[in-house]
């Protein structure tokens, strides 16, 4: 996080605009409740103060005395000069993971459907992928009729086209288009000759015992950013040239006119249609013409090039989604008197982003209830504890905290410190039970309860830090001769210094160096004349280190 | 048409990609079968020949011999360099009648709902005044619950979003959007923070006894073209910056950056999104945001011109269907406790457009079967048939054609004149009926038989061809005295000459000159020995004139 900015050196009509009181914006729905036309020509910043609590700025405006409140937070996460780093909507290549067959190979970004339905987490995981990656795959959907339109309710609305809300991909008699006879089909993107296309595609796989009919995706993004780099002349040409797509049948007289390579008003790639089956008459000047077809088929052998086609073989139960506007997907011939189904639907990207930004929502919302958690026992009941020594328990943590930043630990192991006597609180055994002389295994306790929340890197060394006392007072001499005298009472309750044995497995425990540091940094932090930083001083090292929520 | 280019004269692979050969597409769905990498680099013209039928030319390529045949028909129709004035796909401003208030008022595109669901050509206008015009009204369309979705479904698909598939205009506690409250709603497209954006809306009211809730439509495309007349410096700002637009509520977060004003590879104005409630935070380098925000004021402005909205009020049972992506809708203020109820919908203007086109496509279907039905009766029953006279009754016929054809006439009295007998075909009282003095009113007969498909230019000479004999007969002594033996013997059966009274109501109608007129190429048109073109000469011309069929 950036320092906020000073409201004098932002132009002004947009803070102005982004003002965010409830004059000016429905405190309820948060939709702004004036117009463009409705603000001063010119406004400027008469009066900035620091707000009462110092979390923001109030600025008073002239010429009409409004007066707006801006949360630092805000300010300096949407200051412009930011630049174009901006995540923007998360649809142009600058938000996108480009690939070729090699980085992806064995390494599919798939799930369980089981594992997908019952954990957000998997699910934001292949949500995400979806967006990043532009596909993933669920593995062990139900094979059942109409399941695809099951597994697009998940994340978004399902698009009816003039293929139905569901269409059966299998040979058909008669087939409207090729994809419904077992003929090989190219890379292509679906639908092109509709307006908005449909921006995502969900093949089900219900059975595949045919020869041939294997899949192949392809990264259009990466295609186009080759050819950019490769021929940026043919590149500017299919951005530039609009080429028409046909489809018709008994029922449906679609056409869009849209270029091969669409790209956002930055010049970023945004969106790729290609279709050999569909692919109209273009009409414009012969020289044009010409210009075309050269770059057209440069682009089309680069979509070709084998390395960048990934080729898998969808299993019954197999759901592939896919970026429609971005991959390329294809599949090699089959034998039509082999058994091949798949059932398949469209839906669209905003809808997945937006369900994905819920359960992003949802989990930071989540992890800053757990952050608040945290603080209340802080400032609770470790505000008021004591555990044999002169400082609360809370200052004993705040002070551990404290002595490994001092230390120049990174910051896992400053987490560490701070939160090693956590299962001291609301544990099966209370603090007081262990000072009773029953081992609550607060290390253990507390080491579990941070496990959804922190990697091992935290959770290790606090669960290791009871270990490593015994190590220590095995290891040296002086160390036991140190510990407090709570310490001392509470080593035979733990067991006492290890053995020779028992110190060997210890040091060869991946944590055990880092236990060692946690254990030293709690021996010093007991000191009543110290004064360390509160909860909050803590709590955005520990929000970078909280990751989304695994159960 | 124009006439069809020589193949040597057009780009070489252009004419190569479009083969219309069963290898190249397959026959049945018309689908393309090759890549465009499958084609020789640089393809030629080797032969040029004519078709055998005359129809077309084939064409054999260097360097693989491969053979395409392209009719004449296609040529003149596809080639390139006809240049930009090709349809496209009917989305930009190349293809829209754009529109000020005072444009419509009094005029609105509208229809009942009762005739848009019975009669095509009725139901072809309205898809035609969306396209068009950006909007159109059904009127006394059922005031049921849901019934907005018949309507959408009557064109295209439903587009589900985070309102549902329909949504409730209405006053709704703790309200979502500013939509489902009382409030006034300045002019806005809706949900410019999807992306795909729902490209059509419908809007279904069901109750409207409130006091305000009055509507206004504004022309985006019109109001984007004023911009660029007046401030093309703006225009590009804005065509050039992506604007984010956001929407977050319990169960959504949706954002997409676009920009204000959309225009295609070419320049053209291509779609508009425009709403002060949802736009989010710009962020851009700051000499960037203040030239967005001077262009964003200056358009917000044009928009808001009194000339431009048009308003009007919707009453129970009417149904608007609008642009999404080109009109912006606004309403007034009403009172909350008064009973104002619409029911909503997203739907796609690409499915619309198709419908259009399936109507347009069975409709020119209907018109050339017709033609075809007319050829029969020239090359069959009417070549064989004499009705009194030395020449067949297609002779007779075909010869009037060409005397109206050779005397200069305008395509209607052509046509009239080619057609005036058609009563004698097929009628309830066949030609030799007349002759055996019964009067089969074949001229009645025969302009029912054309009014589905002609106007009253063709049809009112047609009926009043026996009417214009008697008139001749009652006014000029010299014509009843050249008739034919046949002629003089019908008219007795027709009802003879006119008396003074007859004859002055006969002048005064509004056709009876163009009836003389084809009266006169009728009684010409009786020589056994003039050569007359056969009707498929005749056929271009009567294609022409011919009308969208109206039952």
């Amino acid at each position: 996080m950036t320092t906020a900015p000073s409201p004098r050196s932002l132009p002004a009509v947009w803070l102005r605009d982004n003002c965010p009181c409830a004059e000016c914006r429905d405190p309820g729905n948060g939709q702004k409740l004036f117009q463009i036309v409705d603000l001063p020509p010119s406004p400027a910043v008469r009066e900035v103060r620091e707000t009462a609590d110092g979390r923001g700025l109030e600025v008073t405006w002239a010429p009409d005395g409004h007066l707006s409140v801006y949360a630092h937070e805000w300010l300096a996460a949407h200051a412009p000069g930011e630049g174009e780093r901006t995540a923007g909507d998360g649809r142009t290549e600058a938000d996108k993971t480009l690939w070729r067959a090699a980085d992806l190979e064995g390494r599919l970004p798939e799930a369980e459907w089981e594992a997908y339905g019952t954990r957000p987490e998997v699910r934001a995981e292949v949500l995400d992928s979806v967006l990043r990656l532009g596909f993933a795959l669920l593995r062990n959907v139900p094979c059942e009729d109409g399941q695809v339109l099951d597994v697009a309710r998940t994340f978004g609305f399902v698009r009816e086209t003039n293929y139905g809300k569901l269409f059966e991909v299998r040979v058909e008699p008669d087939p409207n288009n090729l994809a419904f006879t077992g003929a090989r089909i190219t890379p292509h993107t679906d639908n092109p000759y509709r307006d908005p296309v449909p921006t995502l595609q969900l093949l089900h796989c219900l059975t595949n015992a045919a020869v041939g009919g294997d899949s192949g995706l392809v990264d259009g993004f990466q295609a186009a950013a080759l050819l950019r780099d490769e021929d940026p002349r043919a590149f500017e040409v299919l951005a530039g040239t609009p080429v028409p797509f046909r489809f018709t049948d008994a029922r449906t007289v679609l056409s869009a006119e849209r270029p091969l390579i669409d790209v956002d008003p930055l010049g970023r790639i945004r969106e790729v249609r290609f279709n050999n089956r569909s692919i109209g008459t273009l009409r414009l000047p012969a020289d044009r013409i010409e210009a075309f077809y050269e770059a057209y088929r440069t682009f089309a052998g680069i979509l070709l090039r084998p390395e960048l086609q990934l080729d898998f073989r969808l299993s019954p139960g197999d759901c592939l989604i896919f970026d429609n506007v971005r991959l390329l997907h294809a599949r090699t011939a089959f034998a039509e008197n082999g058994a091949r189904h798949l059932q398949g639907a469209y839906a669209d990207l905003d809808g997945l982003a937006s369900t994905l930004s819920v359960l992003r929502r949802d989990q930071q919302r989540a992890r800053e209830a757990f952050l608040d958690e945290l603080e209340a026992l802080f400032e609770g009941e470790g505000a008021q504890e004591y555990l044999g020594e002169e400082v609360t328990m809370a200052q004993h943590m705040l002070q551990s905290g404290a002595r490994a930043q001092a230390a120049g630990a990174p910051g896992h192991l400053v987490a560490a410190a701070l939160l090693h006597d956590i299962g001291h609180f609301h544990g099966p055994l209370h603090g007081r039970d262990l000072m009773e002389g029953h081992d609550n295994r607060h290390s253990h306790t507390g080491a579990d309860r941070l496990t959804p929340w922190f990697g091992p890197e935290v959770t290790e060394p606090v669960r290791l830090h009871v270990a490593a006392k015994r190590y220590l007072c095995a290891a040296e001499a002086e160390y036991r001769a140190a510990l407090s005298e709570a310490s001392v009472h509470t080593l035979e309750v733990q067991g006492g210094p290890m053995s020779e044995d028992e110190a060997a497995r210890f040091e060869a425990g991946p944590h055990a160096q880092d236990a060692v540091a946690v254990r030293r940094w709690d021996d010093q932090a007991k000191d009543p004349a110290a004064h360390a930083p509160d909860f909050a001083h803590f709590r955005p090292l520990l929000r970078g280190l909280l990751r989304a929520r695994t159960a």
